[in-house]
């Protein structure tokens, strides 16, 4: 099959056989793959991931192993969206760590993740993962929105943190592809967003989502200055950068809410004291639940299509992951 | 009045005219203070702070303006402990801020603070409060007890945010005056506590309170490197130095609680991923509630005298805090 491994920074087109099947696992076609930051942060050495990377796809199930006759009919052809983090159960490991134990298989201290960590991913033409992971799309749901559904899901976890509805308003910073899943999925809550970004087109796409916006000027060193002067009882930060750590305490209210969705590399001077002094409440936030993000896609609650910004034929990913990281571009799409 | 004041870095002694009560303020003569490392901060400039310095003390109220007689007498010759934070409504401010209104007063948004934020403080003969900050002691908890129920209630506030007894173990940070309140304030609880801190003479008092302990080696920047391999579901930072925080979120376990007290003053670099892979909850944890900790005095449950390293009249309060910088003390405190 064809598939695309990370090398020198880039992608790179090779031929691979078909993923061999654990009992338990299927076989997946990948319909179409989304590149996310994370892509972007793996080809510069995150992880130190030697692969094929990609996690967010729509695909079809087309092999099953190690299932009973009756299961393995209703899983073939399904189309699927599947869960990234491969915990102890699906890899053989009895008994389970601590964390599938307590139910966090999103935890697992033993687990691959697809596209991230020693597993390969959606930028090929097949991979391969647990049946526990998947989730069959109804029909309603398009190609295009279900693609969405991990990043989606991503953004569901802070639902699943707090009580979003219980916020008088929220702030969004950064204006990205996954920070506007999240003002998505917080204004679906009823609670008013108003989202901090530097692209006056990305924040323009926001207001059409029913986001309030603020456009942010200067540099990312002068982010902090150009803060507003108005704290948020609730804020987001998926700027995806390391200084959005110390604008984000900067905007919090005291006895605040700062919720930590940027996964970027790098470290960056924090004060730690005005956290200490405001008593604000830090959430890291990563994998969310699928079903809730399936849920909001089929009531047609979130309509992610608009952040479609090109889509790529798989054989061209490495060009499609240069136009990724170009400035205004949003999501990419990859097409087996 | 005598009364210290920070000069040159230092505290330099003063005559001053004995403060002016507002309507429903106490004048309190001190009867004993206590030197706390944010004092040490205030003298390098932490707050911009001019006046006098202190808000650990317990003292006895000798007049009091603008209450009812019966009122007064029921104050006058009281032994009290004072909360050091002073709101919109002690200060004459209508309509009161938002945070007033919400009844979190210790984030008063034009807050004064005792000996911290433009109103002098307890290293001095007498100092004024409003009656609403006052709390009377109970005749069994002497002098030495009571001069810690303001660092005591600090610790207490962890008690107020989580609850602490449904965590199987907690660590605790640093092994200084206020680490040490902090985990005989969890121990209270319960929960298994784990000191980790670089000084054996100061584990070995923590270990005569039922606490375990872990000596860390090496100097500052080499904590995070000499940091166990194990991981807490919660761990309170309380070492007072920019490095704890990177170090606390190392030994965070996955979806665990890092309580922040530190307010040390200085950015240190951090990488955010690790919060967010891991799902940790920071929580920042500043001033608490004055009923517990007078409780848990009352109780027996805690006994902070072991920590006093020495008491200096009120006359030595400079060199009083020169000693309270060396390396092995733990409380100073200042007796006018």
């Amino acid at each position: 099959m064809l598939a695309f491994i990370t090398k020198n920074q880039a992608l790179t087109a090779v031929r691979k056989p078909l993923p061999t099947l654990r009992r338990g696992w299927a076989l997946v076609r990948v319909r179409l793959a989304g590149i996310c930051n994370t892509d972007v942060e793996i080809l510069r050495g995150y992880h130190n991931f030697r692969g094929t990377p990609g996690h967010e796809f729509i695909g079809e199930v087309v092999d099953v192993r190690g299932a009973r006759s009756h299961e393995k009919k209703s899983w073939l052809g399904r189309r699927v969206a599947g869960e990234i983090n491969i915990a102890c159960a699906a890899l053989g490991f009895h008994p389970p760590c601590e964390f599938c134990r307590r139910g966090l298989k999103t935890h697992c201290a033993r687990r691959k993740v697809l596209g991230i960590v020693a597993h390969d991913g959606a930028f090929a033409e097949f991979l391969a993962l647990p049946l526990e992971n998947l989730h069959p799309i109804p029909n309603t749901v398009t190609d295009e929105e279900a693609v969405f559904i991990e990043p989606l899901a991503a953004a569901c976890e802070i639902l699943a943190q707090i009580r979003v509805s219980t916020f008088r308003r929220a702030a969004v910073l950064g204006d990205g592809k996954l920070a506007q899943l999240i003002a998505m999925v917080l204004v679906s809550t009823g609670v008013p967003v108003v989202m901090f970004g530097k692209h006056s087109e990305k924040l323009t796409l926001a207001r059409r989502n029913g986001i309030k916006t603020s456009l942010v000027r200067g540099d990312k060193t002068d982010l902090h200055r150009s803060a507003p002067k108005q704290r948020f009882p609730l804020v987001v930060e998926a700027t995806g950068s390391p200084s959005g750590l110390a604008l984000g305490v900067a905007i919090t209210e005291p006895r605040g809410t700062l919720v930590l969705k940027s996964t970027f590399h790098g470290a960056a001077p924090i004060e730690s004291w005005p956290i200490v002094v405001n008593e604000i409440t830090l959430l890291g936030s990563r994998c969310g639940p699928f079903a809730k993000a399936i849920a909001l896609l089929r009531a047609k609650l979130v309509d992610p299509r608009r952040l479609i910004t090109r889509t790529f034929p798989l054989s061209e990913a490495s060009k499609a992951m240069k136009f990724a990281q170009k400035k205004g571009v949003l999501k990419v799409l990859l097409k087996p």
